[in-house]
C-alpha cells in the first residue's frame, strides 16, 4: 500500500459534466506530500478497508461529520482586490462617476503599502472564508503593492494570479492614477513578473504574475502591443476586460474599427492562458476567435446588474466551446461569495431566457435556450474556472489539487432546511448551493494545507 | 420627566422618503410597556443628557457598541412557510412540475401536525434570525397546522399574519391535496379566523387571520365570493397571487373575461387589508385599481426570476401609488433573507431598465426609467411593508413598535469592509444594505422585546 500524507472521508460533490454533478457517497481522499489528490476510493473498493485499518485514528485521517460535504473549491476568475474597500457602494451612480469620483480615488491611495496591507490581507482572508481556493486578481498600477498582495496570497496559502493593472494613456486616465508612461508600464510589468515568479519557487500552492492591461480605453496601442510581447516572452497568464457595456464595445469599434476580442488577439493578448471579464457584447466571430484561442470568460453576473446593459448568453457560448468559469467582479459585483455569484448566473439566465418586459408578448420577449441550471452554475465556480485557468484544480478527482471546502449543514446557527433524515442527496447539494452562508464553510483547504477554519 | 420600560442609545437608519434614508446619529429611543417607540431625542435635544442621567447603567439602558446599528426589522410580505422544507430545489424544473412533483405532496404532509411543529418553529426562528419581524405567511389547507403556525409566531415574539389556504375547487387540484369542498374550505377558514382573534387578545406583538385563496385558478367562484364575504365580516387581512405569470395572467383572463384585478375585487378581495403576491402583469387600469383600494403589492424578485416570466415595473408601479412591499416567497424564491431580496430588487430593476438581449440595440433593449435604488428597496423591506399592512412598523419613529434588528458591522467572523475610521455612514448604511450576512444580526426585537440573539 502506497502512503498519503492525509486521507480524507465523506461525501463528495464534483462535476461530472457541465450539466452533471457527481456524488462521491463517503468515498477516501488519498492526498500525496505535494498536496493532490493520488487515489480516491469508493467503499465499495477492496482497498477501501485496508486505508480505514491503516489511517483511520492517526492525525492525518479526517472524517467528515454526519451532514458535513466536501465542495471543490471556488475558482474567482475577476476580483479588483483593492475595490474591496468600498464593496457595496456607490451603485446607484453612473459608470463614469463610479470610476472617477470612488475608484479611481480608491486605488491611487494603493501607493500606500500599509493601506494595501491592510485591504489586502481582508480581501483574500474573506475569499477564503467564502470558499474561494484560487482568485484571479487585478490589483492597482503600482508594482510594489501588486507583489505585495501576491505575496499575501502565498502567505495566507491561496492560489493567487495577480496582475499589476496597466492604464498608460494620458489622455484617458486622471493625472493622479496612471501608470507613468508606456516605457515604465512595460518596464514595471516586467520586474513585476519576475518578481512573482521568484515567489513562486517557494509557494507551494502557486502564485502567477498576470499580464494586466485595465481595458483598451484605458491604454495606448504601443502599450499593448508591448504587454503582448511580455506574455509571450514569459508564458503568463493575461487578464482584461472585453466588451463588457454598449459604451466600452462601441469606444473600441470607433478607435480600432473591430471589436475589442479581435484587437486584444491583434495584441497578442488572446492566448489559452487569457482570461477576459465580462464579454457580454461578444459577436459570434468573436465568441469563436475565443475558442479558437482558448481564451476563456470571466462571467460576472451580480456586475452586470450595474454595468453591462445586459445578460451575457452564456448557455450560448459554451454551447460554442468557449470556456467559462465565474467572477464576484469586487467591488462592481458587491459579494465575495462564488455561491451568490453561482445564483445570480443561473437567475440572471432565466431573465435572458423569458425577458423583462411583461408588456411585450412572451415570444417576444426573451431569448429561448438561454437558461442554465444550478449545476452548470457549480461548473462554472469550479471545474470550469480551472479548465480557463488550465490548472489542475476545481475538481475532486485523481491528479487535482486538494482543494475543498467542508460545508457544515448542519451547525445551529445557520442549519439548512433538512428535516428529512433521508433526504435525497440531490437535493441536499441544491440546498448547499442556494442557501450556504459562509457560516457553513467550516474549513478550507488548499493544496492539502487547512487555510481557514471556523471550528 | 416620563419614565420609560427601556431606553436604546445607537446610530439607527430609517426610511425619510421612498428615496430617502434618515440617519438618527447616537440618538435615544424610549421606549413604552407596550413595546411602542414613544420618544425620540436627538444628542441636541436638551433632554438627552437628563435621560442619560436617569436611565445610564440601569438595566433598562441599551447603548449600542462601536460599529453597531439599528435598523428597522424587516416586513416580509410573502412566504409560504411549509415550503421551507424544499427552500433550495427543484428550481430548475417547469410550475407545473414544482407544484405537482414537490409544492403540493409536501404542503400535504402538513396534516401531520408533529411534522407541521418541526418545520414551522424552524421557519418561523429562521426569518428571525434573518432580521424579519413581521411575516405574511400562506400555511397549508390546514385549519389545524394553520393555527400551529400562528401559535408558534406568538410564542417566538414574531408579528404572524397567518393564512389557512383555500384550494377548493375539485377540477383543478390534486385529490390528495385540497379543500373537501367549498363549504368546508369556507368554515374552516371562519373557524381559523376565531381561532386566531382569540390568540390575539393574549399575544402582545400582535397576530392576525388572513383570509388565503391560493390563486383564482385553484378555487371555485362560490369559495372566491364566501371568502371575500369573510374578509368583510371579520374585517381581515387578504392575501392570494395575482398576474404572476403568462400562464396564470391568462388562464384567469379566459376563465372570467378579465384580469385578475378586476376578479379579485368583485369577490370583495381587494381590500386596504389586501396584499397581493408577484403582480408582474398588472396593467394600468389594474394598477390604478389597486391604488384606490389600497390592495398592496407584494415584490417577490428571486421568486420572479424563476417563475414569473418577466420583471414587476416596480418603480411606475410605485410612481402610480400603489401601495409596495418585499416578499421572500419561499419556496419559489430560495432565500429567507430580505437583505439577499432588497439586493435582488435592485438588480432585477436595473435589468428591466437595461434590458437583456446584447444583440439588441441599445434603445430596443429595455423599459427606460425603471430602476429602483438600494434606498427605495430598503423602503420596500420596512417602511413599504408596513404601510402595506396598514401597522405603525417599518419605521424608526414616535408611535411605531420597537422592530429593529440590531447589525454588527466588526464581528470578527464577518466584519464588513470598513477601512476607515471615519467611513462616510452613508456608505456604512450601503454596505449593511449589499453584505450584511445573518452573522451579523446580533439581535432582533419585536414590539419592545428580544426574540433573537447571537451574543
Ligand atoms: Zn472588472
Ligand atoms: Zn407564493
Amino acid at each position: 500500500m502506497r502512503e498519503y500524507a492525509q486521507i480524507f472521508q465523506g461525501t463528495a460533490f464534483t462535476s461530472k459534466s457541465p450539466k452533471e454533478v457527481e456524488i462521491l457517497n463517503d468515498y477516501l481522499f488519498c492526498i500525496n506530500s505535494k498536496g493532490m489528490i493520488e487515489k480516491i476510493v469508493a467503499p465499495e473498493d477492496t482497498v477501501f478497508q485496508d486505508l480505514l485499518d491503516v489511517y483511520q485514528g492517526k492525525e492525518n485521517f479526517h472524517r467528515l461529520a454526519e451532514g458535513q460535504y466536501f465542495l471543490p473549491g471556488f475558482v474567482d476568475l475577476h476580483v479588483h482586490a483593492p475595490q474591496w474597500a468600498q464593496s457595496g457602494t456607490a451603485l446607484d451612480i453612473p459608470l463614469y462617476d463610479w470610476l472617477n469620483t470612488y475608484t479611481f480615488p480608491l486605488e491611487s491611495k494603493f501607493s500606500d503599502l500599509a493601506f494595501a496591507k491592510n485591504v489586502y490581507e481582508d480581501v483574500v482572508s474573506t475569499l477564503l472564508a467564502n470558499g474561494t481556493t484560487t482568485a484571479l486578481y487585478f490589483a492597482t498600477v503600482h508594482k510594489e503593492a501588486s507583489l505585495l498582495l501576491a505575496e499575501i496570497c502565498a502567505e495566507k496559502g491561496q492560489r493567487g494570479l495577480v496582475g499589476k493593472v496597466v492604464m498608460d494613456d494620458p489622455e484617458q486616465n486622471p493625472t493622479f492614477y496612471r501608470d507613468a508612461d508606456t516605457q515604465t508600464a512595460l518596464a514595471d510589468t516586467e520586474e513585476f513578473i519576475l518578481a512573482v515568479k521568484e515567489l513562486a519557487k517557494s509557494t507551494k500552492q502557486g502564485v502567477y504574475p498576470v499580464v494586466t492591461p485595465r481595458f483598451i480605453p484605458s491604454c495606448t496601442e504601443e502599450g499593448l502591443k508591448g504587454l503582448g510581447e511580455l506574455a509571450a516572452k514569459y508564458d503568463t497568464y493575461v487578464q482584461s476586460h472585453c466588451s463588457e457595456s454598449d459604451w466600452a464595445h462601441s469606444y473600441v469599434q470607433e478607435r480600432l474599427q473591430k471589436n475589442d476580442a479581435f484587437a486584444l488577439n491583434d495584441f497578442g493578448l488572446l492566448r489559452d492562458k487569457s482570461v477576459m471579464a465580462h464579454c457580454n457584447f461578444l459577436d459570434e466571430d468573436d465568441a469563436d476567435l475565443f475558442a479558437e484561442t482558448g481564451t476563456a470568460v470571466a462571467h460576472c453576473p451580480i456586475s452586470n446588474a450595474y454595468f453591462a446593459n445586459s445578460v451575457i448568453p452564456i448557455a450560448h457560448l459554451h454551447s460554442k466551446g468557449v470556456e467559462i468559469g465565474l467572477g464576484s467582479d469586487i467591488s462592481g459585483g458587491f459579494s465575495p461569495s462564488l455561491f451568490d455569484n453561482a445564483r445570480q448566473a443561473v437567475m440572471s439566465s432565466r431573465m435572458l431566457e423569458d425577458g423583462v418586459n411583461p408588456t411585450l408578448p412572451a415570444e417576444e420577449r426573451g431569448v429561448p435556450a438561454s437558461r442554465i441550471t444550478i449545476n452548470e452554475a457549480f461548473y462554472f465556480a469550479t471545474a470550469g474556472g480551472g479548465e480557463s485557468l488550465s490548472l489542475p484544480i476545481g475538481r475532486l478527482a485523481e491528479s487535482y489539487a486538494w482543494d475543498v471546502q467542508i460545508i457544515d449543514t448542519k451547525i445551529v446557527s445557520a442549519k439548512l432546511p433538512i428535516f428529512n433524515e433521508h433526504e435525497d442527496v440531490n437535493d441536499v447539494f441544491q440546498k448547499i448551493m442556494y442557501l450556504v452562508r459562509p457560516e457553513n464553510i467550516r474549513e478550507v483547504w488548499i493544496q492539502g494545507d487547512k487555510v481557514h477554519s471556523r471550528s
